[in-house]
């Protein structure tokens, strides 16, 4: 990986493993799509708090949803927070656990939240976390006014990112290469099943074709989403 | 799933979803043990920082490491911290995109970091984050001297912490039951596969028993690990 553009700004700059740094645009949005959950950090007056999050995001936000009465997204409103997207594709063992590591690809988002009040913004911010893993939206029964009155919607620039993504296997010491001990790595795999239906669900209702495409495919393979 | 006991402290106390809730410790530390990373988050001046990293844990202590000159570790020692890990086993898709969820096990460990000092205790805590995934310490060389002078150790305690876990289908809208919308779950399964040797490896050496062990297994379904 190489560094194409420096960072946004020094908070996202890397310092610890720089050369797996990623600030290029397209590659950090590409990592954000691959990933299934966020890991969300507000700080609070007892302390920060780390919440995992579905999440969404468009061409300049990144958007996290919730209750009206969930306690972090509201702490979260109008402060600086921290959205971390993980993908983990494997372990990576050195000859000396000092070089042990993983495989993996990250994005660190730096900003203030904001919520959102226009309720035409808040639909389309809804839609994009509804369909980031998964194009739903348009098979769904469409939200109401009163479950849209429930949700909170908070968005945060895609302005001060960056990503890492570390790759191959381990890096030992010149000294361990000729010794007996193994290095090397081993591959994770996530992968969707096949769709299961609700206990309740009427019978002769069919499953989405989005849902039913998910099957026996990978979770973090793909790196665009409609 | 029950609440056993109530939670070590209200800051850990669940609220939104509070149905899902777990504070028995047994399955507490079963869900950080079928975890493969943590999602830690520190106060800093410019804001929360979350960061992905490799963790094991004792019997009272959850240990993460890095490098002596890793800054979000340094800024964690003698603060409060919350350490997160996440499991998602499925995606939850309801008739409405309202009630859409993921089946996930979550734990948050909130408390006072400590940067660990004494030698014994530091090598002690490095063995259980080498082998929370995988037995791989008495398998690799041992770690050296000038490695350990540049490892940072922290300790975060297992007391104030819980637990969420979602299981089953979406719960949707009475009304929504007798509609034409699809409601059910799609399961994920993370599986590892067969190892990799590093280019550089010594021809002959062999792939240590633990980890051959892993080829095909289930990377979550571990509930205790040695």
């Amino acid at each position: 990986m190489t560094i194409d553009d420096g960072p946004a700004s020094d908070r996202v700059r890397l310092r610890r493993g720089a050369n797996n740094g990623v600030y290029e645009r397209q590659a950090v949005l590409d990592v954000l799509d691959a990933g299934l959950i966020a890991h969300v950090g507000v700080a609070t007056d007892d302390g920060p708090i780390v919440i995992p999050m579905a999440y969404g995001r468009s061409d300049d936000s990144l958007y996290l949803h919730g209750s009206v009465a969930n306690a972090a997204l509201r702490a979260a409103d109008g402060t600086d927070v921290c959205v971390t997207v993980t993908v983990i594709d494997g372990l990576i063992i050195g000859r000396s656990p000092f070089h042990n590591s993983m495989q993996y690809r990250s994005v660190v988002v730096r900003g203030r939240a904001r919520r959102l009040q226009d309720d035409a913004e808040r639909v389309d911010a809804l839609r994009r976390v509804s369909n980031h893993v998964v194009a739903t939206w348009d098979q769904a029964r469409p939200p109401t006014a009163d479950e849209l009155r429930r949700t909170m919607v908070i968005a945060v620039p895609l302005l001060e990112m960056s990503a890492k993504v570390r790759t191959g296997g381990p890096v030992d010491e010149p000294e361990d290469l000729d010794g007996r001990h193994w290095g090397g790595s081993v591959p994770i795999t996530s992968t969707f099943g096949d769709a299961v239906p609700s206990p309740d669900l009427r019978p002769g209702v069919g499953v989405p074709s989005s849902v039913a495409a998910l099957d026996g495919t990978a979770v973090h393979g793909l790196t665009t989403r409609p």
